[in-house]
């Protein structure tokens, strides 16, 4: 077998900032649907961070030892008997989240919004930071040619941010303002560009991440200022000549003054999504989006064909998801790559798989000014 | 011609609570798609209330005198050489508010949104408390037959419920929740069944409004309670038997208790639309709105089709305006009718137009219990 | 157990024409997810009959002995493991096609275009004119208590009448004309009326078809003449009086002439629906699909939510379908029931599950006209 | 005045072939919305050759000698007393008709449905082949600096493909299959890609055509065979890997087999939109619409927001349209450019207007084997 004399090595969260590695035995396929998958690369998310630091996000609380992380691409290593689609050798992105199928939500489509979802990471269900993992085979994607592994760990993030930005109802030749600079704030930026966007603004509160989003995808950038909400909007749309407002406003940062400039930013009959995590309830100018008539929609995870399209947009050269990348490391090194993002000292870090060699480190070096400022904020429009 | 020796006695707002009856020259027809139209009853509106009170709303502000009013009815008088769709003697229900025809919301079918809107009584634009009154003819509707004149004067707030009731996309066998139970969250109830929700539940802090709500189109009441918006949700839902929530809910109250409460009550992938007007910030559960995945609508007068749709509803039986209607006065009495919308005596109120012989009076016998309990609130889901 | 000396008793197609009765063995629950039925009633499709007269439906060949039947309702006798929301002894309408859960169509809410669709009495999946049927449990509804074991054969034609009506996207006071008057016809008109259609006007070729559609849900009649398409749209406008055309054209007869017809009686940019099945090419007006920007949707079984509007349409009183059934007959009649719809002589006729006592025989006796002209045509936009 | 000495030369049709140059009275601005323009250059759509041709598109009869030309840019020389938004000195394109501005179309966002319409070139209304023109202001597009008043030109064609495209409510990453690979085909695949479509398949039956679309937008081409429109259909999918289909198919030929065709290539759940003008009535797989529950669409002319996305395209570089022209020719040679474009000998061939310098000429030289082949046929993806 495929994972003969292979570690299935795990990074376990026993509470909050108590880690350690632990030898799990090997998944094994449950079902004729499933894939069994060695896992070579994962990125660290915002929501890994919490769960190490906090234990918990709202009422999701890690009572038991967890294994973290769920962005993540490996190698099909075996398949159950009545998959077709893929075969052992085949390189793919893993989406981590396995809804029930049998919900009204699952059976119109949503299945993101699943009662019974078990999310990777999420208690009391493990994540991917492991050495194999088990997936309904439709919930691995085979990555081209083109796409490397690495970047097939970035098509979680990517699949957020496509979620996110179809929300928006981008039109071709539309104006969208981005609130968060953040790894996910940037992805819907180069998003919002896939879906043919004319002018897209990233707006954010370090500068350094303001100049990487112009580099990535941004059209124009806005630093926010300590101004009321409104002044930042009309500044926002004064910088980047937005005529009586954007027509689409994501918020990819979940902070308060950035949703409310959000609401005084979008044009009359415009969208604003939001997308960032944040605090539950925040001040907000429930007026603008009444006779604006403004229509606002939330995102939560991403669902069907999300994954497809962001594979895609990397295959086509549409998202350049390895510019985000700062580093990668050996599995052994994990914490302190959990270390380095808490600190905010990167966009994106990969941790390899515990069967994988990596040489790796970090590479840190063209971000020096960015390391000073970027600890400021970051988003978390993930899950 | 027909407004030989007829009045154009006016209502007129010189500042706040100073009102005066003023005889102005009767309008002329000033394009050749325009019509004359006798005013014949003009109901009140919270937002006619306010400008007599206060002298503004937000940033419009009474600065020379203006004629009130904006929810009538009349019959035709006269007309311009290019109109061929109505006649002299048709009797017509008024869209108050003219829109430019020529800015990207006016072409692309919102000219609800237009900023050149020239809308009746909303400064510097004189009302419909008038003997005469001119407007293009494709904002005059002809009222069928079997409905009145007086039924004619309540087009304009169910226009307004039709408009905020089809932004909460419903759809027949729906669950749909409506807070606040003044004359606008009343006609949304009515309007919601319309469109073939299974259940409409009423929200209110009065009982009287309740119980009003019921008999006029409500399946389910629930009476506000000084508890958290969790907890009114909770109950909500029970009272009903919501399951996992509303499939939409409808804000007709502009109350932020309400509103909040309104985010907790939503189900998943639902639809809140904000019609009631209030507070220009308020505390909102955002993250309510994006885990969820809540659709948020913005709902501001109306626009294409809302008028035809609300005669045709008042025609069929559908919604029985009639109900509303607490009385009619004669124009003279104006400022009586004022004060008891004022001091919430009334749910509807009708004004003549000066032309008209009206013995009226109030009837408000029937409502004794209310006269006293719904002092407390009002909606102001209008313009 | 609850199905010991229990019938299995089954109707077998062997070829065209060539039917048997056979007692096969009582299915098993084969997943923790799924459930018994005791079947009860089950009503006749045109699809049944056509395989019954010859074998297949396009390239789905009847190539081993196949059972009949797929409009049924039953009564639960046993539960798998995991069956939360359904007990023994609850009553159930059984939506009868079972998809693969897996494909980007399930995935995204369109379960019924699955390709791996496993449909009862389509080839080679036998069907439910049996004495017992499992089903996953998420496929299986609840019947309220209003709503009889008789009505709830009958869902499965309403969901597909559902399913066309919806694509329909009728709004409240919209004109609705539907071609046929069979019982998918008859279905659609009284739908439309529940999307809140103010005039739905049934044409067909049969004057006994229009005179059960006017008492069943029709506001208008046409009876269809042998004339142009192009004059029976003219007629139909003019006949109820639809203005520059009807907003939404259901065809649910699949007749070529029916179809040119409905697009010249839809209005510009109004919906036209293929509900009914017929010839597979047609002479077609598409110039007029183009000029007046129709937009046209195809409509094929039923999907999410289908089944569960159509039983709270029966519940709240919305659709009568009682109305529709001409008579039951015991389980052993079966065949003689198949050769009374292929004469034409019933709307609908169900045949009793084996276990099931029946004195029954058909109530022909009001339907006396109407057996005579009824053969003439009928409906077939099931599946 | 800036008119002062100029020609308004305007290029006649008085019957079918029967063509003039009349110097008629320069226009008047009638309105204080509307502004006088110098027509710089028009191309030359199907539509007119038709009506030289023929005399009459439809029930569009030339009674009376007309102008033609509608594709148009201008520079404007005067305007009336309300207009703000353009000075004399712009550059802009010409939207050339002008709707009611309050039938319901107009007022509900479809002006292009509007039965009133004024459209240039379509009897009883003069066309745009003159030296002066007036248009209402609104439908006046300022050119960007960087957009040449030849590219201009070339707007109305590219809102026509606009227009169509939107229909086909392409997302990022679909896959598109466009029939027809005239001007109008040409323009829908490179529209097609501005919103993300991953594959872009042109078809059609003249081997340089398909070169030049390769060139231009297509990323796959097929050349249509003389065989079935099922065998097509599976070459299409089979050429350019489109699995069970193309996501969405437009038909910019008009073309019988080419519309049969898109019917069998559109996947299940697929759109598919009518863009090319052609037969009143063809054969068409009914069954396959239904069955696979496609989405069809018609599209006339545009409407709002069209012209202005047209320009953007062009501005961004995602649409260049210059590769179209082959060549430009003064006034006086209008006639001989008709013959040109009767002849297939260019895709778009630019009149000057009648007070522009040109030297001009027709720059065919690159285009030696396309002047054979091409004149099999055209598409008319037009008005």
């Amino acid at each position: 077998m495929a994972t003969d004399g292979k570690s299935n090595l795990s990074f376990v969260l026993n509470k909050p900032l108590d880690v350690c590695f632990q030898d799990k035995p090997v998944p094994k396929i449950n079902s004729p649907h499933d894939v069994l998958v060695a896992v070579n690369y994962t990125g660290i998310c915002g929501s890994d961070v919490h769960y190490w630091l906090h234990g918990a996000i709202g009422h999701f609380v890690v009572k038991d030892p967890m294994v973290l992380g769920h962005e993540s691409a490996g190698t099909i290593v075996a398949v159950g008997d009545a998959v077709k689609t893929l075969s052992v050798g085949d390189r793919v992105a893993l989406e981590p989240g396995y809804p029930c199928r049998r919900c009204v939500h699952c059976l119109s489509g949503h299945y993101n919004l699943c009662p019974e979802m078990r999310f990777a990471a999420t208690p009391p269900y493990d994540g991917t930071l492991t050495g194999f993992w088990t997936a309904p085979v439709d919930f691995c994607y085979k990555l081209p040619e083109t796409v490397s592994l690495q970047e097939g760990a970035l098509i979680e993030p990517l699949a957020v941010a496509v979620h996110i930005t179809k929300q928006a109802k981008i039109q071709p030749g539309q104006t969208v303002v981005v609130m968060g600079a953040g790894p996910v704030g940037l992805l819907c930026a180069a998003v919002a560009k896939a879906y043919g966007a004319s002018k897209v603004v990233s707006v954010d509160i370090v500068p350094s991440k303001l100049e990487f989003a112009k580099s990535f995808a941004a059209t124009h950038t806005y630093l926010s200022q300590r101004v009321s909400p409104e002044e930042n909007a009309r500044n926002i749309i004064a910088a980047a000549d937005l005529g009586e407002g954007a027509d689409a406003v994501i918020d990819a940062s979940g902070a308060e003054p950035s949703i409310q400039a959000a609401l005084h930013v979008v044009r009359q009959g415009g969208h604003y999504v939001q997308g960032g995590m944040g605090k539950d309830n925040i001040t907000f100018p429930i007026m603008a989006l009444c006779i604006k008539e403004v229509t606002a929609s939330g995102s939560f995870r991403y669902g069907s064909g999300d994954y497809r399209l962001a594979i895609q947009l990397v295959e086509q050269g549409k998202v350049d998801v390895k510019k985000l990348v700062n580093g990668v490391v050996p599995f052994k090194n994990a914490e302190e790559a959990f270390k380095k993002v808490k600190e905010g000292e990167v966009i994106k870090i990969l941790i390899a798989g515990p069967n994988e060699n990596v040489e790796g480190g970090l590479d840190t070096t063209v971000d020096e000014k960015k390391l000073k400022e970027a600890k400021a904020s970051g988003d978390s429009g993930c899950c």
